[in-house]
């Protein structure tokens, strides 16, 4: 028997323990549903998980796409496994049970996700972008735009596309060139090139709708002119059924370091001035409506950068107990070698992985939860500032498990040493995989800006406020020994924090604050810290409550004391690094501010 | 006109005003030199490495080597390449006049390798390891064998690998199984199978010359009963000229990460009983005549590391210097985009790079100077103290590079964001390779061991007080401000260093020894550390002697203060990391070493 793709304790660990998940069952929108029908989704997405994406995730890397100037190609085992997904009924797992959905907690769905991810992460990307573009077209399209495009994607007829990023403007979307003019009927013609279109050209499905960020004539400069349109390769005919070719062309396919079995493509809009487009909601909101998606997609890249993580811990940690080599206790060599994993720097490269990767997929549920109850508490109120919470954390999602995820993989193919350097083991590809994650839905820098800049203060500080008091909650309930001690460790960084916050304060208006802007990494990097140090307390507190209880959770006491280990190694080994961070925030350490061009 | 493969003020800078390489040229060794021949000595490489070498390192890349189960096949510019270096001399540089050779210091020969690792570190490979196998012969094997064999390796008609690795037995070279029996006439018959045994098949040369690892029958068990071998891939006749087929198969070729355009190969010795193997110099003492050469190795490694990395900086910051993108200073978006160097974070990831790549070049040019001495000192005693500091840093040689190479190439894909995620840009090949370097010849984890478990102890801690003396000497003769405030900065770490020492030279008989072992990657950081802060103090003291000058310094004042721009980035943003690592250990941290095998 294969090893499973996530150790069985953990999700329940996740969900059950540290998140609660079963008091979603009592909103209104969840309550139809009971522990078992969850559990037995995740039991579905576990099987389709590993028989069908686990099982080509190697092939799809070395035999990649490719583009013969007609169409595309790829394995048959990708169209085997998107039709396993799509079949189980997992693209409408969130859609209300009015649109033939499952109305699933998001919670819930990243964990079915959570299977896909370390399963097959390039197969996964096409039915996750279908959703995330169902999601837009739902939420801000006409009920027109509605009815014919978001059925067919929640079962897999039609896929979705996020269409960006030009070749001159990657970051920088108030550049971008794409241009849409009025047909006078109603539609629009769309003039553009886009690249790095992840699923941008396949054969996996019977349409493709591209979201497309572009331009109206009258729009006014930069971001705040840039509107929204759906962009089918196929026109609909009046039965909603693909027809006509619209003018979208592939121009080419893109090579990556890894992601390989998802298409990265360079698409050409208009060449024959015959790209018929549609706008969404309203000219000139387009990037808003874009940000929900891409809010979305954010946790999905933090999650994903997790689970590619955790899968090459597991990989790395059932290697280091398999393979015998030296002997640490300094016994001579007539004695048996014994398994790596009792050497005590791969001991703690395996802590190190456990520690990043089961501490993103805490913050990612977390941030999954908080998604929830933006849609499902009760009180408007709460609502709300649930929604500013999740505005805050957003970059810290997105950014801290892409670093760390990849951190994770250097990890694990450290663990495995020149066996790891090869193709013939998986690691490698986890790593460069991963690597795409600290890139794409916005680099990492500037996620740190987006923090540091703009979500810290937004509504008075209200997501930050929000946090400390939830964080405050948590550690007045923490009373196992452990978890005592621990806390009393990350004290003194919310102390220092607190300082820190009345400086940023002060200097807001001041010369320091671009200067603080160029340092922001320090800032993400305290933050997150922080936060990770909270998630893995949290994750403390379940498992000595577990401890605790004896009976059934015995048999499990392993399990719960790796948790308290790892937290444990996260705040004494990884937490005190800010300190270099609070010291050049405090300072205003221009060095790399003042760095000119030319002395480089 | 192409980008310089090295900015050419760097080599100049490292070599002549931070290592006064000149005053070696009083030497015996190398009175026959002059300033320009040294210079002439570096043009060629450069050229060689321009013209021959960059030019085929993405293709040699994308085209591996294949093996059809007779012979090796190769894209034709690896032998042009090869031929070139040959033709050169180069494999001659460090020899003797006596033999052919160039008798040029480690120093220039360092420097030159520099231009090949940029270039294509996969190709460079074949020679380099060639020089380091015929170095173990001629040091170490008698004087047929030298006579045999080291001439025609140091024309390249004969190239030569180093078999070391076994299947079951990677770092672990007590448990090699590979046997050697007399057979009668002085020679021995050798049996076993290596693994990822580098450049160990293809058709660039006549001949290959593998240094086996063996052991004879009646051996002592351990690394005390390990001999080294010569074994041919073709047995020589009498007049030397390759004749008959040696028993050495190649069972297979690696496919690797990185690195690809040097063949990895799975070895069989004696298959059919009749591999030939020449024992060299005394039974039972292969792994010390090993360790020249693995240490030789170990700096080869360092270096390659940092130029891998250094390459990925300027690729990338010419890549900042050209990209346009978005406004940092929040100007409106009519005005026009700007560089994206001129982006906070992005000089931020510029800065690091060079700080890593540049430190580390100034790391190994210092090793290598401590090599030229320890060959070239009048005085025994001077020659010996300089040994004991070459001991101790060479694992922080080997390691420091190749763990912030690695990071540079990082941030090196980060800076040119989805570009360079694609194989269309050449960044991710240098992180790819870059990755080998933390593995191979004794993992980053066993430096760390060495350095903390050995290297510090050895000769009463001779190594580290020499290292204590020329760092005070140096300190002395820093008058500069920048240097006076950055060396102030580096003080409290300095006297931290000294109560580290205290506390483990009380531990080291206690059961505090193997806590500190487990957490030996902490004493690296933080010696690391501070050598490299050393290094970058070297480099600041020689900008600021340069920029007081005025005159034709003035010209290039932009450079110098890069360099104290970097060596302020290296103090305050990356040193003050070790205050972590000092806690830890200072604290006797047991996180890692409790850990148990069944709570992962």
């Amino acid at each position: 028997m294969t090893e499973p793709l996530i150790a069985p304790l953990e999700l329940p660990f996740q969900l059950f323990d540290v998140q609660d998940t079963e008091t979603l069952l009592q909103r209104q929108r969840f309550s139809e549903h009971s522990r078992e029908t969850l559990d037995a989704v995740l039991d579905t997405a576990e099987k389709i998980a590993t028989e069908h994406f686990a099982t080509h995730n190697h092939k799809a890397d070395q035999q990649e796409p490719t583009f013969d100037g007609q169409s595309v190609s790829m394995i048959p085992e990708v169209k085997a496994a998107f039709d396993a997904y799509c079949e189980a009924g997992f693209l409408a797992g969130r859609a209300d049970f009015d649109a033939g959905g499952m109305q699933l907690p998001e919670t819930i769905m990243t964990a079915c996700s959570g299977y896909f991810m370390a399963a097959n992460p390039s197969t996964a990307g096409y039915p996750f972008l279908t959703v995330a573009a169902a999601n837009v077209i739902q939420t801000f399209a006409s009920e027109t735009l509605q009815q014919r495009f978001v059925p067919p994607m929640l079962t897999g007829r039609f896929t979705g596309t996020m269409a960006l990023t030009e070749p001159h403007a990657g970051s920088s979307l108030a550049d971008i060139r794409t241009r849409a003019v009025p047909a006078g009927d109603g539609t629009y013609r769309v003039k553009g090139s886009k690249l790095y279109i992840s699923a941008g050209e396949h054969e996996l499905s019977d349409n493709i709708v591209h979201l497309v960020l572009a331009k109206l004539p009258d729009a006014p400069s930069g971001v705040k002119g840039i509107s929204l349109f759906v962009v089918p390769k196929f026109r609909l005919d009046a039965q909603g059924e693909p027809a006509e070719r619209n003018d979208v062309a592939l121009a080419g396919l893109i090579h990556k370091l890894g992601y390989r079995g998802t298409t990265s493509t360079a698409l050409s809009f208009g060449d024959n001035d015959d790209c018929h487009g549609y706008l969404v909601g309203e000219p000139h909101q387009g990037l808003r409506y874009m940000f929900q998606m891409m809010n979305e997609a954010r946790l999905g890249v933090g999650f994903g950068a997790a689970m590619i993580g955790y899968r090459g811990y597991r990989l790395s940690l059932a290697y280091a107990k398999d393979r015998l080599q030296g002997r640490p206790t300094g016994a001579g060599p007539d004695t048996p070698a014994v398994p790596i994993i009792e050497h005590g720097d791969v001991k703690r490269m395996l802590l190190a992985q456990k520690a990043y990767t089961e501490g993103a997929m805490a913050l990612c549920f977390y941030a999954a939860r908080l998604v929830d109850d933006v849609h499902s508490l009760p009180d408007s109120e709460e609502r709300e500032q649930t929604r500013e919470l999740l505005d805050l954390l957003t970059p810290v999602v997105k950014a801290w498990p892409s670093e760390f995820g990849v951190k994770a993989n250097d990890l694990a193919i450290q663990v495995l040493g020149g066996a790891g350097y090869t193709r013939e083991y998986p690691v490698e590809q986890c790593w460069r995989d991963n690597r795409l994650n600290p890139i794409h839905e916005g680099t990492n820098g500037i996620q740190a800006l987006d923090l540091l800049g703009r979500k810290l203060w937004q509504a008075n500080g209200a997501g930050l406020q929000v946090l400390q008091q939830r964080l405050q909650q948590d550690l007045a309930q923490m009373k196992g020994e452990v978890c005592q001690n621990l806390s009393a460790q990350v004290a003194p960084y919310l102390q220092q924090f607190a300082e820190l916050m009345t400086t940023l304060q002060k200097d807001l208006r001041t010369s320091a604050l671009p200067v603080h802007l160029t340092n922001a990494q320090c800032f993400m990097n305290i933050f997150s810290s922080l936060v990770v140090s909270w998630m893995w307390l949290r994750q403390a507190h379940g498992a000595e409550r577990r401890l605790a209880q004896g009976a059934d959770s015995e048999q499990h006491a392993d399990f719960y004391q790796g948790k308290l280990q790892a937290a444990a190694y996260y705040i004494e080994w990884e937490l005190p690094l800010v300190s270099r961070d609070f010291a050049l925030l405090q300072q205003t350490n221009t060095t790399c501010h003042n760095m000119k061009t030319d002395w480089f």
